[in-house]
């Protein structure tokens, strides 16, 4: 039987990587839904290659071209954040890959959850903004959610038929971007084409400025503290500028499990969409033999003062990884469109998280309230 | 409730380790046989300290050393291969650890998984010198087999929880010993020391020979190829020199899965003893930020007949592997005579491959006359 799946956020990076891996399976797979924002052509493209039932564009116009294309294809195409939000509650579903980006991607994760529907969950702020109320929403549904990630997909693999009990910390490794060996005195004028330039992963604009101030890796440890369970000082990073090693697991008795592979997303993805079962795949492998060395240092938390950010969250808790998560979102918006220095990411992060409201136990509704402040707290900086 | 475990080869290296192993984990264990060859001062010691039921040394003179310092500790003092035999059948022990060494090893965990009682396997001869006999004799009794070498534990540990189906192949590592970079046209004159130094593993001294010129590696691809119900073609080798990842498995979607860690025996030794669990352990725990680079090479069969010779036999099957095991045990013993030079052993095993009487499906019987039939080849080489 075919499994059921909705991709929100089609049209991005993992989206499209998604459509590759299941172009290969594609005998497993029934598309229900594609949702995208801007990219009518794309969206044209995909809708006649995988023919799914329905089509959200969040972005009116954007609708408006894809509807005009596709009138005789018999696909229903809707427009606006609130279809985006219902498309995800299809109960009919089996699997929604959410690879929506930012914090405006925690309620379809939500939404799916509480409609007993799993996620494969590329959009990390889910867990980051609302880890509590996603996690309630599962334990009510029974739902789950698959990380697609590929370091928190390393650590479910490694994880695989172990026990919790017997795992003593998890170490997610992590590139050190792009900036890992640049001056520090010379962050001040890190250009927007630099940070863009990650030596080792092809991905989306938020995420690869996001790998270059490492706040990736801080959100991935506050992602991992929701996924796994761990206790805060369970979750380690190391960094590791190859990318080879996707990340890993300690045991007690000093046993570590590693998962590896080439760096290239669509296997973390098709893992998600195929759980438990690794299927044959046509993407190039790794080679050890022609395989250069890997290296390992600690992480630099004075170059990057993201990850240091993301631990003080987890320490505070309540509203405050969320308003981390937000900033984060803005300031690099802002930094992309040239209105901030790399360097002001962090420092306005900071004051956002020290200035905010905070509560300990956050509804949706105040969250919804945060994200406006954030977005002007970071606006008028 | 404890485990019941008997230590066969107790005095060597891998079963002094398992008793610091114990040590550390005693009220988890009971120990109801320990056995040893010559080394009488040690086991008294051992016997003092881990209160076994009985002790068989097969050496008459040190069984009657043994007895002579124990008679007032209650404890049963045995000699001769025959109650070696007769103490790996004890059904009432729950866990034999064989960490004999050689093709004698083969017959005790014939006896152990006959009478139905698990085994952790460190003799890797036993599978090499008779695969299909000893698997049939587990399919017959339920007994299982729980791999103590660093690389079988490694993709023992990778297969947890995983489906055999969903594997492309294993990959085994191994250092490439002492010899990986010395020049092979001073192979001739290689000493007996110079073989005994291992880089990275402080073994006894047989498998250190056999790391030193790679029939260990060779040993491993045949003993993997039973434990792991893999085809030849599945059984990789990777050179790693630094010895921390342990070994991996790849799976038919390119991801892979590694085992890790410091490189010390007491971790695959404690895992075998304690599966599924990883129980808290004193020992050295990995360090990445303090560990050097991680590298890999293809290896290299010119310099190291005995991996091509290992496949070899894989390929010919039936007494072959047998004969390639024998003929290496005897060559070992005569290099660390001084008898032979180093680039003799794969000749003259090459040499005893190719004339003794193969047959397909060897009985027990004929494997003892072939041992008999090697030892002689050997020493009239």
């Amino acid at each position: 039987m075919k499994k059921k799946i909705s991709i929100l956020g089609s049209t991005g990076s993992i989206g499209v990587n998604a459509l590759n891996v299941i172009r290969n399976i594609s005998n497993n797979f029934k598309i229900i839904h594609l949702t995208g924002n801007t990219n009518s052509e794309l969206m044209i493209e995909q809708s006649r290659e995988f023919n799914p039932d329905s089509i959200v564009m969040t972005n009116e116009a954007a609708a408006e071209k894809v509807k005009k294309e596709l009138v005789n294809d018999g696909v229903e195409v809707l427009s606006g954040r609130n279809n985006l939000l219902k498309t995800a509650k299809n109960k009919s579903v089996d699997l929604v890959l959410n690879a929506l980006v930012g914090s405006s991607g925690m309620e379809p994760t939500l939404n799916a959850l509480k409609a007993g529907v799993d996620v494969a969950l590329s959009n990390k702020e889910s867990l980051v903004v609302a880890g509590d109320i996603i996690t309630a929403a599962m334990n009510s549904s029974g739902a789950k959610l698959f990380p697609v990630d590929s370091e928190h997909s390393a650590i479910w693999q490694c994880m695989i038929g172990e026990s919790l009990d017997d795992i003593e910390r998890i170490i997610l490794t992590g590139s050190g971007g792009p900036f890992r060996e640049r001056p520090l005195k010379t962050f001040d004028n890190i250009l927007v084409s630099e940070a863009l330039n990650h030596p080792n992963w092809d991905m989306g604009k938020k995420i690869t400025i996001d790998s270059a101030t490492m706040m990736n890796k801080g959100l991935e440890v506050i992602e991992a503290y929701w996924l796994f369970n761990m206790q805060v000082s369970q979750i380690d990073i190391i960094v590791h500028p190859q990318s080879i090693i996707h990340s890993m697991i300690e045991f007690k008795d000093g046993s570590i499990k590693a998962q590896m592979g080439v760096p290239d997303m669509k296997i973390p993805i098709q893992y998600a969409l195929t759980y438990p079962n690794h299927l044959e795949a046509p993407w190039e492998r790794l080679d050890f033999a022609m395989l250069g060395d890997l290296s390992f240092q600690a992480p630099d938390f004075d170059r990057f003062p993201c990850i240091k950010l993301a631990y003080l969250a987890l320490d505070k808790m309540g509203t405050t990884p969320a308003v981390l998560n937000m900033a984060n979102d803005y300031c690099v918006y802002k930094f992309l469109d040239e209105k901030i220095n790399f360097t002001d990411i962090p420092v306005i992060i900071e004051s956002a998280m020290n200035n905010h409201e905070w509560t300990e136990n956050p509804k949706l509704d105040y969250l919804k309230e945060l994200d406006l402040w954030t977005e002007n707290f970071v606006n008028n900086y």
